[in-house]
């Protein structure tokens, strides 16, 4: 299905924003595409990368737009519907991309007027750099959107969102914003915070240091570094919305881990073996399904990497 | 330094011992290298793929040998030690690459005879591929490796031992066991730990299935399934033997994760974004020291994977 917008609005111009506006670009799928973002900074950025036809700080930028996607934190949201409510087109569509779809539902929906369609999405699809700068056109590419539109929505409506992200070479699945957050709890939310964790507990460790640290970080740390250094404010907000699902996840995981403490405490290695061996299953089966590569280390090496400055 | 060894015996050609009798090649520093392992498949396939001038099932294939290196799983030390022991060449210098090395001086030092030098090492290095075809000369290139000699070491020993490390690409650093384990704890086994633990949590929901956390794993929960996938023997010969300092990190990391749980549950916004910004000085650090690699998704994008098969 080919699909073209006549006017696409783009709101808040971070690595999704200004990846989705490459994105579009590069599908030739909008006729025009506005920016709108808050930040001075990021519209003069966003204007010299010359990634849409207009720059704004504006929400009355979303006017004549048929579709208008908000790339901000998913705290955001509320104030930004609520801003742009009296601006939208009618029978335009609204979207997201947050990573937290109850919320958005529940903080955006009370604002869309009538006859102005709301179909929330999220690609689960990312880096760990931030700003207009970090964002690129395939960054969508063979990544899965997931689809969280009310019961109510409009099928034709809920279709040409489906065709904008298939455009942009995204697979997509449709769900409901309970189960999505409960899905992405395991396979994003609760990642990120337990390297988050990580992070912070080897930081803070007195009898090793942070060079230590760092010399030694490719015995495995330096993998959980990656996520966690992604953005800041994102991640609060998504802790803060997806509350109970990421607590009742934290759970399970800490549940989890002190079986394993107990299992070292005791020197259970069978259970110890048991479990390495079932884990190795799943990464075979990401692999298989393309959503990761078997090089080893990420194929990261054998590309060797620069010696570091004053290295002996 | 230029060094040369006239023989130098690898025991367990798994990654990193046919990763050794590459490099060792590559180098040019050894006049010949015998391969010892105890599995004949294995044999037959470091046979096939050229990786030493001779290769055996047999303990005394250490005769002759100026250097012999100790490459298998850390709670197989001992016994090999034992075995090798009647065989050792006056003034041989005895290694090893076991990720813990309390344990390996304890259980191998005993055996080791009077005018042998004993010099254990470890390689901060490694994917998660196994056995002799996962193996590469370049593993080693910048990547640290730690020597733990007795205090009554022959300066000497280790100094050649040095130099065989460096000879191959790597950086060296001396330390003492409990040292080693303490910090080899924090940034290698605990991070194995958990990522082992997030991997076993996801492939046990209910409500989520497997397919789903292996679709929408791109948001994070890909990058632990990489050392998820380690060699289960090796790692749990790891926490076996490194209990205490598992433990004792173990510990400290449970308590920061309650603590960033209850932040969550209470919504103290301020706290985590206080953490998640402190985090992301540790990879700038790692990237900086060469370590870790700048780019994005550690570099695995923006090359398009391969369409899922049976995708849409």
């Amino acid at each position: 299905m080919s699909i073209t917008f006549d006017r696409i609005a783009i709101i808040g111009l971070g690595l999704i924003g200004s990846s989705l506006a490459r994105a579009i670009r590069k599908a030739g799928i909008a006729k025009s595409i506005v920016a709108i973002d808050g930040d001075e900074a990021v519209r003069t950025r966003v204007a010299e990368l010359g990634l849409a036809d207009q720059v704004t700080g504006e929400p009355a930028g979303v006017a004549g737009a048929d579709l208008v996607i908000l790339c901000v934190p998913v705290r955001a949201n509320a104030a930004v519907a609520a801003a742009i409510a009296p601006h939208l087109a009618p029978g335009a569509i609204v979207s997201d991309v947050g990573s937290v779809k109850g919320s958005v539902v529940r903080d955006v929906a009370p604002f869309i007027p009538e006859g102005v369609h709301f179909v929330p999405a999220h690609p689960v699809a990312g880096t760990e750099h931030s700003g207009p700068d970090a964002g690129f056109a395939e960054l969508f590419v063979n990544r899965w959107s997931i689809l969280t539109p009310p019961p109510d929505a409009a099928s034709d409506a809920v279709a040409r969102v489906r065709a904008f992200w298939e455009a942009i070479g995204s697979n997509v699945e449709v769900m409901t914003p309970e189960h999505h957050d409960l899905v992405l709890a395991i396979t994003s939310h609760v990642p990120h915070l337990i390297a988050y964790n990580i992070v912070g507990t080897a930081a803070d460790m007195e009898k090793v240091t942070q060079g230590e640290v760092i010399k030694f970080s490719a015995g495995g740390f330096r993998d959980f570094t990656r996520i966690a250094a992604s953005d800041p404010t994102m991640w609060r907000d998504v802790f803060l919305t997806n509350k109970e699902a990421v607590l009742e996840m934290l759970g399970r995981f800490s549940e989890d881990l002190l079986a394993l403490q107990r299992m070292i405490r005791w020197g259970d290695g069978d259970a110890l073996h048991a479990l390495f061996t079932r884990t190795r299953a799943i990464r075979r089966g990401i692999i298989a399904s393309g959503q990761e590569t078997a090089a080893p280390n990420f194929g990261r090496q054998p590309d060797p990497l620069p010696k570091p400055e004053g290295g002996n």
